[in-house]
């Protein structure tokens, strides 16, 4: 059967899942797609490739896998029927036909993700950090802005990891308020493991003034992730967007 | 020890709860927030009398309930204490002291419900029904208005209900959008188990062109329940405001 390679763009409430990436003995937003396409293909087994990979419980409001499928593929069609199958929190919104050399993860130039919290107790906001204590913004701003640039971001990454390099190129990272929530954005060339969470944690503690902001440089020149402060909780991490250089 | 009454105003997601209503083998609002109120007074039992009943699964963006409690009470302290006591999925917004002829349920002169669907699949709706299926949005407005006035809405109710009348009196009917969502207000001086969700169900119908928005009042003049179409999921109903007379 001949193939091509098709993007496909998604996203998913990771509440129930072990993360995007497939792994024994857990349910894994992969797997489940994975299988749904298998069985819209007469059992054939067709291989997602993810843009990243998300930890246990985080979410993506946009996220891009690659696979191989018949070259005939409606994709419209596709679409619809990954829908019916798959359950309410996982949803396609596109697929479309690209490149053989196109690769979802290795093409993409940069990703962002925001982190979510509130500090009023409701009872709809799932997907956010509930955090007590009060939190000076403009600092936890002047603190963000030291990330910016090419640096090494051992400090901020999850221990024995089989990364080649620790060096991201950070754009962007800047806390904003919407209705009841605030939230923090960023985007890099690339992120580590529990890299935003870190990152968030840390912001936190200078929000509360127990570190200041101009220790955000020392803490990065430390290289070692005890310098920084304690990851915050998957919930209200959204892996946010994606993107790829135009023209490919 | 002298004691008050006092309104409580309180919020909640529905989904993990059999109701508002303390039922044996199954974990209520009202049981959760009764069993730290008792913590917080040293073991003593504080009834609440709540503004009327949610069903399992069905939230309350706005609930009132009251109690007696000791004269002394610090409402700020007390909104406090049981937040941090109460599940993240429980919010308390006040307390405060009322005359001790006020209650809860009997006085509240109007209470207003809210549907909410989706049409589009979307990961992080939950607290919405996901409705496949072309909706004509006027029809259902058209319909809707039918319900205005003092009718008897035996149709609309859950049978072999204890209550003494079915007489309710709609003062607002009305679909509206809200991003990509669309939603149903209903407001009315009371209403019957089941009704809002008995209503949307059939107003659907006439949505998707099952039945005529003229048939409405042939079903309210049935007065059986069979007449109608069938209940909606909980999921999407938000018991939304209450109102109470001015100066009471």
């Amino acid at each position: 059967m001949l193939t091509q390679r098709f993007f496909i763009e998604l996203g998913y409430d990771g509440t129930a899942y072990s993360g995007w990436q497939r792994q024994p003995n857990a349910r894994s937003v992969q797997e489940v797609i994975e299988t749904a396409l298998s069985k819209i293909h007469g059992g054939m087994a067709i291989p997602l490739v993810g843009c990243g990979r998300t930890d246990a419980g985080v979410h993506a409001r946009f996220f891009v896998a690659h696979a191989a499928l018949p070259i005939e593929t409606d994709v419209v069609q596709l679409k619809h029927k990954l829908n019916k199958m798959l359950p309410c929190d996982i949803v396609i919104f596109r697929a479309y036909q690209v490149a053989d050399d196109m690769h979802a993860r290795f093409q993409a130039s940069s990703r962002t993700y925001r982190y979510y919290l509130h500090q009023e107790k409701d009872p709809f906001l799932k997907n956010s950090l509930f955090f007590v204590g009060k939190l000076d913004v403009d600092r936890m701003n002047e603190a963000a802005r030291y990330l910016l640039g090419i640096q090494d971001f051992t400090s901020f990454s999850k221990l024995h990891t089989d990364v080649k390099t620790n060096f991201c190129t950070i754009t962007n990272a800047v806390w904003h308020s919407q209705g009841n929530q605030l939230y923090f954005e960023i985007t890099a060339d690339r992120f580590l493991r529990n890299m935003v969470r870190a990152i968030v944690g840390t912001l936190l503690e200078v929000g509360v003034g127990k570190i200041q902001p101009a220790e955000i440089p020392l803490i990065i020149a430390a290289k070692d992730r005890s310098a920084a402060k304690l990851s915050v909780e998957a919930r209200g991490l959204f892996l946010w967007d994606i993107s790829y250089p135009v023209g490919t």
